[in-house]
């Protein structure tokens, strides 16, 4: 077998066999094929496409190239989440905490902040004490125990999809419906769950800016999963205007925590209730509309909340400051972006609202870069609100005042005003199972 | 400027501007651009191609990646010919001297076969003593003096277009318009020529298989030379059979100087008529038909076959052999592959006859690999030929008998027959001017 041929039957549009697709994620995880060969195939992928079975056979050659993990010291129905990624959002610390209220085990390895997205392992990281690093034993105890343990991926999963991507990202070939689903699909397969909840974003803070290619993305992924022996479902969520009102790693944990009390923003309720509500489904709790008034009594109740305390203590965290968020350390400055007209926000997008936190410190532009935890936005007016000339539509929080007028300046930019009300959109637009 | 950038409008659909053009060639050239770069770059002009503007700028910067030649010390007008390579294809031995008979200089820099195509350089190579390296100083003077010469290429022309060339080899782009051409034209350009006439082979033994594509390519190679300031014109030759009856060094040698005597088989020299009249027609001597009359009269008073006498000296070369070309080596072994069945020749696949004459020994797979000067094949019959069963087709030469059975069964595989004479196929397709 050469990789010339392979990558000139997929030029000319012909479907790759099983053997060729092991073949090359072979030779990409042992360095055996030359990145120049990847590149080309990648491209052509790009133009070409992949169908179902290649897609499949693509992730899980990507799937079995590193090592995998093996949850069967974990006892009952293991259910996992994944989102592709988006601006303030803080799910998993709201879900994770209510499936494993009723007992579901959460297994969760999550990851870092990239660009405008944030990632779960920084937020958490944001509670003082928090350690997302365990060994494989006391991860699995504390799951055991207590339902939930979440934390950084410090594993080689997957190595050879992290040498794909990295190509990928310089040779312009991210933007592929197979190599995203295999990417992440490849990676979230190592893990060892029994179901899979999916979050596909779909919009501009995300990597599917319109709904078709989302929901196509999302039937890809769920087929990938089912092929793989995982009951699997997504849910398409909007992620054209950020969710919730917090950007930014504390002021989103403190979001979420406002929001296991019962008293969070409704667009992120909804969101998290109808995630919480599958990932339960899944674990046969019911239909997702039973599941869905259980997780609503969950954080009713606070068992939800008191899972997320335990938690936190378990992993090392300071619980009171989950009891009473007032002592996370704050931003040492802050700054109020005013509205330079009245009217009605016609549109927040969501990607430039997370590169605005990112200009204040709350993300990274590289891997190495260091965070400020503190750092991050306030909306105080979302899409379809009405603003006074003047009026406050965002506080900004940083350590470093020399970035708000930046950051302001982005926000600003990507936030149009209307004299009338635009139309709602649609907070989840579809259920692909 | 960054090269991601350039992949990605390009990937887009996007026009290149010559800054981005010129960026990615100095790039290429000085290696400071990856591999993995210019290989996703080189797919994504195989999907979205270039325009006339993008390739124009290509082959102006592949042109001056490296050392360029100056003519200027050639008195004359100067004029070239360049063939996209066939089989059996050794009109520059006939066209140069008849253009060169009447004055008009040509100083020729040739290539070496490669793959089931030969190369100009190693059929001179064929005569014994010919030396196909000069100095600059010699080249030069020999062309002043007798208004020709032929080099290989010893110098380093368009260094870029040698390591895309190289890329585009193992990456499956090589069959992309825009590259090819400006592949071509980047290296035909470094040198000084006034006017440039190209000979586009077209059909199975040639890049282009088709005629539409062959045009296309010519018309793109015109437009090419024109905007250099040169005069352009190309021809579209059938290269879906052998040209002339002789494959191998030695054996086309021989061919062409039974052409130049008069002698030589009726496609073989109306193919070089041609092309020496619109040589010397671009050089001001006529218009294409009279030019025509010039060069079949050059040949019926032997003064082109003169001239070609005259630079075999120059160059060291035996002219007795010129004048009596039984004193050519032999090869040791000769081989008759015989007809299977009675029938016209319906095709005979001029790639397939290349990669039998290479299977012989008489070309190369690989650029280090050594030649049977006097291998090859002379064939007997040609495509609407009769052939009765038992009779042969051709005959194979060579030193090793060993190879005689493989080559035969590519041959006779590559030959079909049938019962009624097929139609005529035209010899010259086109003129692109």
């Amino acid at each position: 077998m050469r990789m010339y041929d392979i990558i000139k039957k997929k030029r000319d549009g012909g479907e790759l066999t099983t053997e060729e697709i092991g073949f090359f994620i072979r030779g990409v995880t042992d360095g055996s094929i030359p990145d120049y060969q990847i590149s080309a195939l990648c491209m052509a992928i790009y133009f070409q496409g992949m169908t179902v079975r290649e897609t499949c056979d693509l992730t899980y050659a990507v799937r079995d190239s590193g090592e995998k993990l093996n949850f069967s010291a974990i006892r009952g129905i293991r259910v996992d989440k994944h989102s592709t990624g988006g601006v303030g959002d803080k799910t998993s610390l709201v879900v994770a905490p209510i499936v494993a209220s009723y007992g579901v085990k959460v297994a969760k390895m999550s990851g870092r902040g990239l660009g405008h997205t944030g990632g779960t392992v920084d937020k958490l990281e944001a509670i003082p004490g928090f350690a997302t690093t365990l060994s494989d034993e006391a991860f699995v105890r504390q799951v055991n125990e207590i339902g939930l343990a979440i934390v950084g991926q410090s594993r080689q999963f997957a190595p050879a999809d992290k040498k794909l991507y990295a190509l990928r990202d310089v040779t312009a070939t991210v933007d592929s419906m197979p190599l995203i689903a295999s990417s992440i699909m490849g990676k979230k397969l190592a893990a060892d769950d029994d179901c899979i909840v999916l979050d596909v974003k779909t919009g501009s803070g995300s990597f599917m800016k319109s709904t078709e290619e989302s929901k196509a993305l999302a039937r890809l992924m769920v087929d990938i999963g089912k092929g793989a022996g995982k009951k699997t479902v997504a849910l398409i969520t909007n992620m054209d205007r950020p969710l919730g009102y917090a950007i930014g790693n504390s002021l989103e944990v403190i979001e979420a925590v406002e929001t296991l009390k019962g008293r969070g923003p409704e667009d992120f309720t909804e969101v998290c209730l109808t995630l919480a509500a599958y990932m339960l489904s899944l674990a046969d709790m019911g239909t997702p509309e039973e599941a869905k008034a259980l997780a609503r009594k969950a954080i009713e109740n606070g068992s939800a909340l008191r899972k997320f305390m335990e938690t936190v203590a378990a992993q090392g965290g300071d619980a009171s400051c989950i009891a009473d968020t007032e002592k996370f350390a704050k931003a040492q400055y802050s700054y109020p972006v005013l509205c330079p007209v009245s009217g009605y926000i016609l549109r927040a997008d969501a990607e430039q609202y997370g590169l605005s936190s990112l200009a204040l410190g709350a993300g990274r532009n590289k891997v190495e870069d260091a965070i400020d935890y503190s750092a991050g936005i306030l909306l105080k007016k979302k899409t379809g609100d009405f603003v006074e000339k003047g009026e406050p539509v965002a506080y900004l929080f940083s350590n470093d005042p020399s970035r708000f007028e930046n950051a302001a300046q982005i926000l600003l930019s990507a936030t149009t005003f209307g004299p009338t009300m635009p139309e709602d959109e649609p907070l989840i637009y579809d259920i692909i199972a």
